[in-house]
């Protein structure tokens, strides 16, 4: 087991109409004046946004607000963002919506008591050592992003999609979690983000650091649970119980607690990056064609860990690690499928990848070999694209 | 899923040699003069003391102080904490040790802003609005009170062993945990932490609360962690990887991620709360006696949730839910067994126990009923007393 640091100050707040406490919980964190951040009109129309702004106005809380954010959010509206927060002397964030929002919200809370370009913190170049208190009133459970201190911002100018990680600068102060605000996520938006917070567990699991079983045997059990849920999930949309344990596993899925003690891996995330920098597909869903392409490279080339996947969350029971790991790759595709997501290029919409492309952008933003379960030159990411397809 | 809130905004840091940030992360909380409490002389004649001196002592921070806490800790140090922090100036707890220490210094840290006894809390007349930072450096993982709100004290006055439970309040800011500070651990309290941890998931897991998937899971694999690991560190009590799991185990056990949105029990550690204040034995130990009798009870009466856990961490293969319990419970008696702990009163060293006194006491503190798993009369607790003869 590896050192660690493990520091999640954020509050949660879970049940049936707790989007009602907003309000109070941002007087809690300290805020008088709050920049909302929020994605297309559908919080518009369930009402939730009114039903925020109610709270806020209960508790005597000032607001602006800035919709229309889009997914695999960009640098843009960012820049927007920090100048109405300075103009207006706003003290701290509200987001409302997925991880879009969310980490919109994130990129504006580092950048407005920044001086230089927020990119910086991005580009590697700064570290984030000050920003606004953010509140998150979350409708998608994928990206994990309310209880993570993390935020992906692709730059327009050259499509990098960067992903900027603290320990906790950028954690939420408070993420309200009502599972009924989810019922009406369409089928595809679902699944992908269960195919999401999957991801967020893999990156974490697959590891060379030894002597984990601790953190193994957590990331485990809240994969089950997603697995277990998944199918109840898109069965029964209202379903409120199914709905509550996929929301809860989002965030446990990615606020650090299935990676301690390790080395994270992060590659197939980086791989996907790309693909929907280019070509802006939906995030869970190019990580479901990513992952069991990674995992089959995986299976010749280093299989222990994913064949440890295979026989403790499927069940496999096969003695050779090659043939285990490629028969829970088999099951995990299956899986995938039955949620209705796709497992190929093609399935995603993307007919004809232009692979050298990816591959270069790949290794031009993170470096010539890039991977921590196993370190990948441009040749084996370009054949890990290649078993995509 | 019951609603919830989750909050644990302890900052831990987990590895080789952290106690040397001792000093840093006492400044972070904003203390400048602390109490430190601390049990025997172990962390005396480990060096360790004065490791933690010297790192309050590089970051300017003054301390007084207060050793010799015993196992089960009583209410007379708290006054006398109380008394030591007010006449000087002290605005910070530093606990050094396990569940006692830190547990004292909670009491401490509650009571000192209040002008009342500090009992009114555990007595369940006052709510904890208010208390002193406090940090901590662990040397025994099995209470989990690093990571918890809780605090256990006896008052001698009567024996009265009472919990008290807050959401944040009493939570640590700070717990700083070296798995190397655990290597000189005696065998039986090293086996005891085991049991005592595990206790703190069952507690938890036996919930009649439906559709807590994720949080069954996440317990359950806490649990087989513990499992895994427990005779390893039993056979090499000088193996980091293995001290490193068991230690990071107890942290989860009881930091509240394995209770999520479901009804709790604790029951079992009422009655054993009992028989420690009585007869003085370790908690841990007394739990291993406690918890098999509760649930051979519940195999007859109940069995739904024991029988879930005999399959699911032990791969118990079988249909019928009270024979499933009862092989589970058999299988948890041996492994209680295998690393030396009783599984009786009589191999708990009170050969003769007065249980007509340990029920009385225990309704006369706790009420009529008690329980949440399966609601206890007088007659029941008394049942499951002479279960574990």
């Amino acid at each position: 087991m590896k050192d660690f640091t493990y520091y999640t100050p954020t509050r949660y707040l879970f049940g049936r109409g707790v989007e009602a406490k907003t309000g109070e919980l941002t007087r809690w964190m300290g805020v008088k004046k709050v920049l909302i951040v929020y994605g297309g009109g559908s919080v518009i129309r369930s009402g939730l946004l009114d039903r925020v702004k109610l709270s806020l106005d209960n508790e005597g809380i000032e607001y602006l607000e800035m919709g229309g954010i889009q997914p695999n959010p960009v640098d843009t509206p960012v820049y927007d963002g920090i100048k109405i927060c300075r103009d207006n002397n706003i003290d701290g964030l509200l987001a409302v919506g997925g991880g879009s929002a969310i980490d919109t919200a994130k990129a504006i809370a580092c950048g407005v008591p920044y001086e230089g370009d927020f990119w910086d913190f991005y580009a590697g170049k700064k570290i984030v050592e000050e920003a606004m208190p953010l509140g998150v009133v979350l409708t998608i459970p994928a990206a994990g992003s309310e209880g993570s201190g993390n935020s992906v911002i692709t730059k327009l100018d050259g499509l990098h999609k960067i992903s900027l990680r603290t320990e906790s600068a950028l954690r939420p102060k408070f993420a309200i979690m009502n599972p009924e605000l989810t019922f009406t996520l369409p089928p595809y938006q679902t699944a992908s983000g269960i195919s999401d917070m999957m991801a967020h567990i893999f990156e974490r699991y697959f590891s060379n650091t030894p002597e984990v079983e601790i953190t193994d045997r957590v990331a485990e059990g809240v994969l089950k649970a997603i697995i277990a849920e998944a199918p109840r999930v898109m069965a029964e949309p209202e379903n409120y119980e199914a709905r509550a344990n996929i929301m809860w596993s989002g965030t446990l899925a990615h606020n650090g607690i299935c990676g301690t003690g390790r080395q994270e891996d992060w590659v197939s995330h980086f791989m996907e990056h790309e693909i929907s920098a280019v070509y802006g597909v939906t995030h869970g869903a190019g990580l479901a064609v990513m992952f069991p392409a990674w995992m089959t490279f995986m299976a010749q080339n280093h299989p222990v860990k994913v064949a440890q996947f295979a026989r403790r969350v499927f069940d496999i029971v096969e003695a050779d690690d090659t043939i285990a790991a490629l028969k829970g790759i088999e099951v995990l595709k299956r899986f995938y499928t039955s949620i209705g997501l796709p497992v190929t290029f093609a399935q995603l919409g993307v007919e004809n990848p232009d692979i050298d492309l990816l591959v270069a952008k790949l290794h031009e933003n993170k470096g010539e070999t890039i991977g921590g379960y196993y370190r990948l030159t441009a040749k084996e990411t370009s054949e890990i694209y290649r078993l995509a397809l």
